[in-house]
This record gives C-alpha cells, sequence and structure tokens, in this order.
C-alpha cells in the first residue's frame, strides 16, 4: 500500500448499482507539536500547533513549518515519542518559542501572515539567487508530469496534493505527498534543510495545487526562484511573487500556462 | 467581471509562443476580525484571528466562522468599517471571545481540533436530522453539476473552490465561492445562521472539493446530514462522518461517487 493511504469500506455506486468495496483513501490525522517544559518544572509543557497531516514525514514537515514561522534555531531537537505516534515535541529556546504561540496568536492564523502581509514578507525573506539561465518553456511544460509520475499516493486515493523540488535541467531531487499542499511544500523545505539545502538557490519548486498566498510565502523564505503550480494563481500570490522577484508559472496544461510575475526568466525563442 | 476575480497582466504561453494577455485571477485577500475594547479602555481591542479570504460576502464568512468556532452566542453585532475593508470588529463578549483565542492558541491551529478531536466534535455537533427518505444516486451524480453551473468566478478564473446548499429534490439555495474551501462551506453556514436556517435539517451540502476533516467538522456542526464533495475523501474525514450519523459521499463523477459513511441514507433499487 503506498506511503499516504489506508483502506477502508466503501459503498461504490457505479453502472447503476452499489457495491461494497475496499478503498484506499488519503491518510489525515492531527499532529500536536508540543514545546516540552524545562526539568526544574518552573516551565510547563505546551501545545505550540496542531496541524491535520498525512504521517510519515513527520520530521520533514515540522523542520519546514519551523523554518517558515522564522523558528528553526529556536529548536535544539525534534523528540518523537514511540508511544504517540501524533505528538512531536520540540526542546529548545521555550521562551522563544512561547513568543511565537503569542505571535500566532495575535497576527496570524493557520500559518499565514495578516494584514501588511507582504511588507513583512519581504523584510524575512532574502532575494532568491537564480544563475542557471534563463527556462525552457518545454521544460515547464514537462515538470507536472514528472511531478505525477511520482506520486503514489496521488494515484491510490485521487486525494493527496504534492510538492517536488527540481534542478534547473529538470532532475527530481525530493518530492512529498500530503492532504495538505502547504504541508506538502513544508516538508520540501524542511527536507533540504535537513540536507543543508537552504536557501534553495537555482531550484524549481512544483505542486500538484493551485498558487495561494501561502505557497508563495513559504517559496520566498526558502529561498525559491521559481515555483510552477498545476492550477491557477490567486492575486495575492501574483502580486507577492512579482513584489519579493519570483517566477510564478501556474496553470500549466496540455501545452500551455501563464507566468504570472518574473517572466524575464523565461527563454524567448 | 464575477464576484471574487480581478484582472490581472500575464504571459501567457501558448503554441510554442509567449503573449501578453490579462488574465481574471481568483481574489486572495487578507481579513482580520478584531474583538473591540470597551469604552472605558479598561480592555483593549485584539486581533482573534486573520484569514485569507476571497472578499464580497465577509458577513456570512465571519457568521459561519463564529459559528462553527461556537462563539455566535458571545457576538452582538459585527461591525464592518468602510475605511478599512479587509477588518471586521467584533462587539460583544470579549471576556469568551479572549477565552476563544486563547483555546485556538492552546488546542488548535487554522480551525483544526487537535487529538481527541473527534471525541470533542461529538460532544459539541447534535445528531444530524434527515427526514425526507432516501437518497436517489441520480440525484448525487446531477448535484456537481449544478454547483459548476453556478460557479462564475470558478468559470473565470479556475481559482475559487464553491460549496452549495440543496433541498432534498435538488433545489439550489445557496452557493458561495472562495480561494479556501474551508470559507466556502463557512460562508454557506453563515447565510442559513442569518437566514434562521441552523440547523441545516433535511438540506444536502455540496463541495468543489475534496472531503478533509474540517469539511466533516463544519458540516456537522451545522447538523448537516448528508455532505457530497466532488473529490475524495480522507480517512479522517470518512471516519468521522461514520462516528457522527452524516452520510458522506465524494468522488462523484462520470457515473459514479462512492459513500464513506451513511450508506443507509441511500436508495436501493
Amino acid at each position: 500500500m503506498p506511503v499516504g493511504s489506508a483502506t477502508s469500506p466503501v459503498e461504490t455506486y457505479r453502472n447503476a448499482e452499489f457495491s461494497a468495496e475496499s478503498d484506499l483513501l488519503a491518510v489525515e490525522e492531527p499532529l500536536e507539536l508540543r514545546v516540552g517544559g524545562d526539568e526544574g518544572g518552573a516551565e510547563e509543557a505546551f501545545t505550540l500547533s496542531v496541524m491535520m497531516r498525512t504521517p510519515g514525514q513527520d520530521r520533514e514537515l515540522v523542520t519546514g513549518w519551523l523554518w517558515a514561522e522564522g523558528l528553526t534555531d529556536a529548536v535544539d531537537d525534534l523528540a518523537f515519542s514511540a508511544d504517540t505516534p501524533n505528538v512531536v515535541t520540540l526542546q529548545g529556546d521555550s521562551g522563544r518559542l512561547r513568543g511565537a504561540a503569542r505571535a500566532t496568536l495575535t497576527s496570524a492564523a493557520c500559518g499565514v501572515c495578516g494584514s501588511g502581509s507582504v511588507e513583512r514578507l519581504s523584510v524575512r525573506a532574502a532575494p532568491p539567487v537564480w544563475t542557471a539561465g534563463t527556462l525552457d518553456p518545454a521544460l515547464i511544460l514537462a515538470l507536472p508530469e514528472r511531478l505525477l509520475s511520482d506520486q503514489p499516493g496521488f494515484a491510490a486515493t485521487g486525494g493527496l496534493h504534492a510538492a517536488g523540488l527540481f534542478t534547473p535541467d529538470g532532475t527530481l531531487l525530493c518530492i512529498f505527498e500530503d492532504v495538505g499542499r502547504h504541508n506538502a511544500v513544508d516538508k520540501v523545505v524542511g527536507w533540504a534543510a535537513r540536507h543543508g539545502g537552504l536557501p534553495l538557490s537555482d531550484r524549481i519548486l512544483v505542486t500538484s495545487s493551485r498558487a495561494g498566498f501561502e505557497i508563495v510565502q513559504k517559496s520566498a523564505l526558502a529561498g525559491v526562484a521559481v515555483t510552477v503550480t498545476v492550477g491557477a494563481a490567486s492575486s495575492l500570490a501574483a502580486d507577492t511573487a512579482g513584489a519579493l522577484g519570483l517566477t510564478l508559472v501556474g496553470f500549466v496544461r496540455a501545452g500551455r500556462f501563464n507566468v504570472y510575475a518574473g517572466a524575464q526568466r523565461m527563454k524567448r525563442i
């Protein structure tokens, strides 16, 4: 059974008849991210975040999420508890992590910055680096299919998004699937962080989803210069990509695509 | 121009050529939900939540979100500020709203309950009421198309989700579009709340999205007995629907669909 899928009984209606079948569903479970207390007991443990996710790559997911929240240097260690598989405990600068929890409360929901979000993001995101020459449209057109050919969870369930990282010549470096499109990007960034690959200069991020603000936000914070999404971009995603110097390509299908920002990196014939 | 769409310059690649075009993008903007301070100044105003959403139906969105958070009775009034269109101020029981903010911090992110989520949800959601007889599979097959025929924003942009409410005979009562699939459901529930239609007994909720845990959570809290999604269900969505007595139908396409839970409400020939 592919990672991220689980068997479940369903009644399928087909050819005007019901039949009891066994189907593969995308696995969705809550992950609780806890900050550990100190040994003296002066600081109590507390919950920093709870996210719905597809289990299996929690180390990458949590690392990438911490990166997007600007918290990787406040964490020494991720402790995975074997008896409670849906809990990860962070050991580290609990003061800073407590501050982050407060900041989450006062300024954001769901990892999203609030009003003034684009301005704040520009401060945190360094300009992306792209030294790999212009992008061949033929490569752009090929990337979603390369991603799709390596999405076993989606093939099995139809219910998982994917994000993958490519070199400028189109070589796939990593791919992750998740019920949440933002989680899939967090996993890619977390994988890169754990392999010393941040910022993601000269890398192309490809996602199976639409491009909303958060996809661009996470791309920019990881230093990605070129983000390609199968679906359409939102207005704020296009504006933000433009403001941050990111090339945003979307709606890639049937020999066509849109460049919403950063078209100067495309090769003209 | 359809509601929820905005014109944006894009470079379109098609037939091996780039052309500068004007495209319609799904509008995405942050909405800040503030709790007003008291007149004496003893209680300061604060931000309860920030959500990315498609503007235009903020009253429905906020009402539905408050409903899902269990906060509608703590709010007297939604004050919409004309000079800052992306800010809504709630007037009401600021103590309760402050408590909710703390609860959001300690137990949830993104409107998602944490571990123990299904148990907690069962306490809050009353059993759904369905007295309208069995569901004809032909009706189920027709619903996504009826929804799609009333999605002008999606038709224009390809980047908006929709949720609609139907009677048991398939009459459309309301439909809302949004960049966020959960927002679209919140808008439907908010619309119903403002029209005295909660709980949604004998109503079918149809969404253009996949069914994740949160879609089932919001359905259950609004008293929906039958939820139909175009996309696939996650494992937790299926389990939760089963535990709460909700009929969950998904993967509706080309004459087939899956019943993930509550198949006893389907008509057999």
